[in-house]
């Protein structure tokens, strides 16, 4: 008789087996992805798996429910007590009877995979650095003393082929009384990442309640959290807080300045940024509804400055040439080295730095959006007050640093400020009319609808208002291509405001886009494009293929506005997309991924990293940046622009002089 | 032309090199063991070494002054602000121009001797974990960003061969500014135990002040520390203080039923035995003189008890069968994860532990006196409370514990009391008058020695004095084989006192050795020649060639007493040594070679452990060694003994029955 042959799907992992094999056995055997925690003894239900039966002529197979042994004692328990969902099996208690198709749905699967929202981006394939195992330890034995940690680690090598992992001190402390609470049956949450798998946590009996992780951003003005479940990928709680630092100083290099001028500067900042960190745990731990002593690890990224303070190094260096690191390497810490308090043996990764001016967070939307696998050449900018620029393929990834300053955050604008309720954040303008109409933060309706409350507080204009406004102008022959303001005369708009020699447009009540708002946001985007500029001269392009917005601000930037201005390259404008706050996605994919922590290191280490402060050309391409959208380059993709021209001898000429 | 040839001594490597080389870049080619810390760069003076020159017909070589280039700027400069002795040279500045003979004296050798005391002992070999580097480390480039540390690590690459050193956070932490303070050149400490080597702290510019270990062996009475150089091996202090968990139970027992008992108890001691290891460590640099935060190693060893304790574990398990350790590996930790303060990046070795009553400091008198190197078959025996026992060779090595009690510590005796000041410690018995002499622990003459003090303070007897008057005793026929003790008119002494159906011999005023003392020290050394024996059986022999005592009490024993009370088996008394304090010594190997540390993990790997307490034959010997010396057994080298018997149906018969 021959042995069955069983099919799983969706892998389509194929092969015979020894009938009365159990499906479980079967997958091992085969390579198949089937999940179990308990190792086949029916505890945990991870291997559940859903036989099909009938002929399948795809597979040139005939299955019926003979296939598989009857559901047993074990499964009828578990029913009872958990629910087995109908045609369901627990894949260690069936046992493969004759040929069969088996299914694997994703919930059992232990690399499955979590979709990630948007179309382009790749999913994340669950590989956590911690798991949990359910072991049966030898009971200690006179005649052959050893170790009952000793024990416990044979047991993960036999049981579970992990063959190295050694037991913290905190292990230690905890490991006897579970082991014989849990009558020599323990649940124990190994971490592995690189060659070293440590214990870090020991359940007595079989454990379920879940473990969990933090993937944190620290910004300059925000940091970020979401807490997930290790071993479902899922999500469990999202926080945010503003970066108490703030109070040193609004941008990087004021609190840099502030360590630098103040004797006990960079501590006061380090401990700052770690009271945050154990409040963004304690308030994930709470709206998640967990304790905060199941995190088990953190995954942390940030600017270099912000890295540095979290690690309690003086930021100094990197506010000067040559802006060295104290160390561009991945770090693998304890929580308890940054005073972060999770669980008391948590494990910290921080993401490489790539740069003085490129951290940790620009890694991370490195393996976000991850241009080393892209075919086509891709141009990714996370917009903030420095923007990072990453160009690349799968051939090669340039990567550099710009000065933007902070104008497309709303700073330097006359009346600029942060996206908050009452500012406006959207706006057209009518290039007939050149009449305005706009949307405010807190509001859904435009300001020119009927439904737009009359009594709506219009405070300021935020980062992606004053790009919007400032395309519209240009769009409406307000604003010519050198980034001159018309007169009323000129323009024929009532709007314009004489400012001394030059214009202002006025947007709403007190709220102007002066000459000086204009000159702000050609400076920071002269800067973006002269670096994006410069990477496309080293990889030898004058065109790329797509564009990726990065960071918190790049999610609400209008692509077809950012182009007007020529903030970006041209490039085909359902290819300009926004890949939200990537340096958070990227670190939610090294907590989830262990593989991810390896590739965003080889990566880092395989960028070529382009100097713009010391580059020549970076110069020259700012100054050829400065027009709306450009002196020189073509940009096809946009409509032609109106071809106006404002340069009267004002405020003009004094910049040509 | 020939190249040069040179040859170095003591070690006799030889070989050619190109004129021109210096002494250090030889004896680096040939292999030879010439240190430094500069790396050759004429600053630490490690590699000073002594030309000898003239006729060697031995070594077929006659060397001239001009072997050597003359002395140099360099060496001028050294000589001038630190001294260079007549004849000596600095390695690295030397250069070897025709054939040569360069002796490398003791302090010039990495792997210098420590010797040991005892003409028996092995010499200790330095190769400590960690050790100092000078290193020139790369300045920063915006041009090819890379970390600080990135950079200090490739220099230890390149520089001394160190190809994966890692830095601490701490290290991060102070890298920056010293980098900048030393102009791009540091010392660093590189900690490498296994297979990482880890950054412990960074100087800048040339660091010459020293930097040391502990070695602490914890006891059950008293904690022992040696402070050590790291660099010369050289014991720069040695402290002992009392384990302050005396007040929650005087013995191991006790303290595990504290444990028991008490919620708290386990963690109360945990935290009484570290503040001790703080204090020790205070103790320890001051009375070197040196920094405490230039520790940066200790290295740990105590009986199971004690390391759970230390390490923060309940020792609950421990006090009951089958006697599970938490844990019987070597354990590598953070000085600060058991809250003791030396350098904060310092780190702890704790020697394995062989079984739940044989401990790390077993292992490490295994490690001092290793009998695995033996050719001879040997016996050690720890004694104290509970003895530890090896018996091996090249071949093997077998261990066990033996349930002594603490009557050899003077505790259970009428009379006994701790080795302090006023206990008598030694004893001899004339065998003709019967009268005794004896000396008091303070006092150097003998009792009988008209420059004893008539005031002398005579308050007790100690363990090793106890020893000494019963087999005194034995020897001048007051007490018999079964260990009756006579009466004054069976043994004609006036010293014979009667006690109910019993005899008691008088010592010194009250100080009497009753027939109780007999019987408590025939428990006890029953109990520790029925392990020696239950080794001898599993090994198959009759007879040891030789046997060392350890223990801080083993140092004060009288080979000859302990063989005549049968304590230890026969043997050539000139082959019965005493190792002192061996655990100490093993800790102190291990703290001076790292080398040492596998070794031990191997030994005790490989060790056959016996379990007295299940092990059948275990009683049968106890009954028969608790005659003096012995029922059945023989010892040859001892002189006949009296053939006495004082078996009137007391309390003789009362024991047969």
């Amino acid at each position: 008789m021959t042995d069955p042959f069983v099919i799983f799907t969706p892998s389509g992992q194929r092969g015979r087996v020894a009938p009365g094999t159990t499906v479980l056995a079967a997958a091992r055997a085969l390579g198949v992805d089937l999940d179990s925690v308990c190792g086949g003894r029916g505890i945990c239900s991870r291997c559940q798996v859903a036989p099909a039966f009938g002929a399948f002529p795809k597979h040139g197979l005939t299955t019926t429910e003979a296939a598989l042994s009857p559901r047993n004692a074990v499964e009828d328990r578990y029913d009872r007590i958990r629910g087995l969902a109908p045609g369901r099996r627990l894949g260690c208690q069936a046992e493969i009877l004759a040929d069969a198709i088996i299914d694997v749905p994703p919930e059992s699967q232990v690399h499955r995979q979590v979709v990630r929202k948007r179309a382009e981006a790749r999913a994340i394939t669950m590989d956590p650095a911690t798991r949990l195992h359910y072991v049966e330890v030898r009971e200690p034995d006179m005649q052959e003393p050893s170790g009952d940690l000793q024990r416990l680690e044979r047991a993960l090598a036999e049981q579970w082929g992990i063959p190295d992992a050694k037991g913290d001190l905190r292990t230690l402390q905890m490991l006897q009384p579970a082991l014989r609470k849990g009558d020599w049956k323990v649940t124990v949450a190994v971490h592995r990442d690189g060659p070293e798998a440590r214990i870090l946590h020991v359940w007595p009996g079989y454990y379920d309640g879940g473990i969990y992780g933090l993937a944190i951003d620290v910004g300059s003005t925000t940091i970020a959290g979401h807490l997930c479940d290790l071993a479902t990928g899922e999500v469990r709680a999202s926080v945010g807080l503003m970066n108490p630092q703030i109070r040193f100083g609004e941008d990087l290099m004021s609190r840099v300045s502030y360590a630098m001028l103040n004797p006990n500067g960079a501590a006061e900042m380090t401990k700052a940024v770690r009271e945050a960190l154990n409040t963004l745990a304690g308030q994930a731990a709470a709206e998640a509804g967990i304790e905060r002593a199941l995190i088990f690890e953190a995954v942390i990224v940030g600017n270099p400055v912000m890295h540095h303070l979290v690690l309690g190094i003086d930021p100094v260096e990197l506010g000067q040439a040559p802006f060295a690191l104290a160390t561009a390497d991945a770090l693998h810490l304890w929580a308890e080295e940054i005073d972060l308090t999770l669980h008391p043996d948590a494990r910290l990764y921080f993401l490489p730095c790539i740069a003085g001016h490129v951290g940790a967070d620009a890694a991370a939307v490195a393996l976000s959006e991850s241009p080393q696998l892209s075919d086509d050449l891709m141009l990714v900018v996370d917009v903030g007050t420095n923007a990072e620029i990453f160009l690349g393929n799968r051939a090669r990834v340039l990567a550099c640093s710009s000065p933007t300053g902070p104008a497309f955050e709303g700073a330097q604008i006359s009346s600029g400020q942060r996206a908050a309720p009452g500012a406006i954040e959207r706006v057209e303008i009518d290039p007939v009319t050149r009449e305005p109409r706009f949307r405010v933060i807190g509001t859904d309706a435009w300001s020119d609808d009927p439904d737009f409350p009359p009594d709506t507080a219009i405070t300021g204009i935020c980062g992606s208002g004053i790009i919007e406004v400032i395309a519209e102008m240009r769009l409406a022959g307000l604003v010519d291509a050198s980034g001159l303001i018309g007169s009323a005369e000129a323009t024929g708009s009532p709007r314009m405001v004489a400012q001394g020699r030059t214009h202002a447009y006025r947007l709403h009540g007190d709220i102007l886009v002066t000459q000086g708002d204009v000159r702000a946001i050609q400076l920071a985007k002269s800067a973006l494009y002269a670096g994006a500029r410069l990477l496309m001269d080293q990889f030898g392009t004058d065109t790329v293929d797509r564009v990726v917005l990065a960071g918190a601000f790049g999610a609400h930037i209008s692509p077809r506005h950012a182009m007007v201005l020529g903030m970006i390259p041209d490039c085909d404008l359902a290819r300009v997309t926004s890949a939200g706050n990537a340096a958070g996605t990227g670190a939610r994919i090294a907590l989830l991924n262990v593989a991810a922590r390896r590739e965003v290191e080889a990566l880092v280490g395989s960028i070529h990293k382009v100097e713009t402060a010391i580059e020549p050309r970076f110069q020259e391409h700012f100054v050829a940046a400065n027009a709306i959208p450009h002196a020189t380059a073509a940009f096809p993709h946009l409509p032609p622009l109106p071809e106006v021209s404002f340069n009267t001898g004002g405020e003009g000429r004094r910049r040509r002089r």
